[in-house]
């Protein structure tokens, strides 16, 4: 069953005719629709940033939902387009890694090369499939076409690692930045629920730009000793997240996506 | 009666997964609500603003419509969620002044805080209530809850003092500016009906910044005596506004909100 | 018949109370209404740039689709308010050039100057046009009014010259370029399908700012010969863009509108 919703996630900026004509296109070929925007300020290219923003946007979504997702520099070549289909959900864009965190955490997702054209746009161009084959292809699904009738299964659709922690001999756990929020808010690799001693009040201490960071809050308004110091936050995305009490840890720590982090228990 | 329609006021930004989220679960929760974004641009943590662009677009929206508005600087500490009814609407969001300027203005509103944490996400974070708490509440009166459901009324709810003008011994009324719009107009504290003889014709002279202003046009397009001369204009929010012909006033001026002005009739 | 679409164009930008008003509107006027924003970013009074998004967005929409656009420097004046009939759309807005591309191609396209105020909101401003006058009217078009009800037939709409390519008596074809885009490929003013030997093979040296582009590509990411080299490529726009591979060709050759180009064959 479909909800009719067609969620949308691109790096098309808000500002240009891109959207515009993605969201003609699927209320022409499926006038129910409810299209929903994620985002389309998705970094030009930047694959990583939009597999995490998917990661903690599509499961809030009610089931039978389309999530429609492009972020895409290789239009046009022979990247292949998918369709990524869970027990809840239906992913459709461009196989180049955006739905890693999907198949990271759905195992039984199964995977379809989109090679029907039949629902494509007729004169389907090479620079803009996100109109031209995403669009209507989300849209013959929210319809309630089955993804069989797209094309075979893939068995080696491009996975990104994106959270690659280790763990060092001396007994660290070596991980990095993967996503700097709206806030600036600095979302570390450490899943919280994974760190069960450090929520209990173990002490610890993450190294980030040669700082040292032994506290946890529990929420960013809660008055710490030092006020301009920054603190560990078990964030809305399910990651521990650096923070400043009323400004911004990126800007503040000049921290970016990759910096390297360090974390010591006890 | 409801509308369905769920209007979204929040300070997340259009670039992060905060917004999708929320919307994805308002349509979990409540699969027939219409959507309608307002802005998410607000400045980070800007209460003042939240509130001033709150009461300039809600009224236009039809009887029964669900207002969820979300600048939260204090989200996971004790401040209180509350709800506002008023004749017309409910206003979901945190008690930090938000809703100021609705209070002001309808002064036989009903304020509620929700205690009942039965339509609350499991798995309340301290860090998203847009998410966990306000949006599946919105969602819930969205589908025609009544407010009782969810908590006792509130008899003090935080008002901020927005438009604080003030009459001087000489006559003068002071007061600042309360907003600066897309195109630069700096949308002043004096309500346009409150001075009708300025609309009348009668001479006036506003300063700001060392400058003195005595022209009132009737629209930005207007032809003036010197057209590089700021003017004011009675603008759409039922304010006074500074402006200039052809480009942006708070930029040519550098005024920002704050900024005191003194008004003299005559 | 009508769709229940109403599209949103505007110079607006999306952190104001601006488009929320608009909206509420709408839906106050229109409560089936579906609302979808084309873009609210055109740079501030850039009716050129709004009409050039328009013309590549509002095809793909569903027949009965009303487009509404609001980029109105003159909002007061004397500016006639206009609506425009195609066989499949119906425009609303200014009249001040906005719907330049669509009178051109468009040629059968009526136009009457709305001089009806019986759907306008009461108490019209002079100031915000968009949400008095365009969008109750846009509201009352969707819900299946006639626009012969709104006044009489313009026959003299405001037409600006938007893509004005001359040929020089050396053979060359003059132009320029007419967009930017979010990726920061350069829209020419040349239609794709007009030069088809240049799509065929045959050899071509487009000038820009000093710089001779030889290359045609098939899309951003074909492996050219040197890959920092400017090449042309088909948009989706219908359009030669310039563009380089992983970057912005605007601003690595630092081209803005207006950038005069140079084309020779052969």
């Amino acid at each position: 069953m479909r909800s009719g919703i067609v969620t949308l996630l691109t790096d098309f900026g808000s500002a240009d005719y891109f959207v515009g004509a993605m969201k003609g296109v699927i209320l022409a070929r499926s006038p129910s629709a409810t299209i929903v925007d994620i985002t389309h300020s998705v970094p030009p290219h930047d694959i990583r940033t939009a597999a995490f923003i998917l990661n903690c946007a599509y499961s809030y979504f009610p089931a039978g939902s389309i999530h429609l997702a492009v972020v895409d520099p290789g239009v046009g070549s022979d990247r292949r387009p998918i369709v990524v289909e869970t027990s809840d959900y239906l992913f459709v864009g461009p196989d180049n890694g955006l739905f890693s965190t999907i198949l990271e955490r759905v195992h039984e997702a199964q995977v379809r090369q989109v090679t029907n054209s039949e629902y494509f746009l007729p004169n389907l161009s090479s620079t803009f499939h996100g109109r031209d084959l995403f669009a209507p292809v989300a849209a013959a699904l929210a319809s309630g076409l089955s993804p069989e009738t797209l094309g075979p299964i893939v068995s080696d659709p491009i996975r990104l690692g994106l959270t690659q922690n280790r763990l060092t001999t001396e007994g660290a756990i070596v991980g990095s930045i993967i996503h700097v929020d709206h806030f600036g808010n600095c979302v570390t690799s450490f899943e919280s629920n994974q760190l069960p001693a450090l929520s209990a009040g173990q002490r610890f201490c993450l190294s980030v730009k040669g700082i040292n960071i032994r506290q946890l809050r529990k929420h960013y308004a809660e008055p710490g000793a030092t006020d301009d110091e920054p603190f560990l936050v078990a964030g809305s995305a399910g990651y521990l997240e650096i923070s400043l009490s009323c400004s911004s840890a990126a800007k503040e720590l000049k921290i970016t996506v990759g910096e390297p982090l360090r974390l010591v228990m006890g």
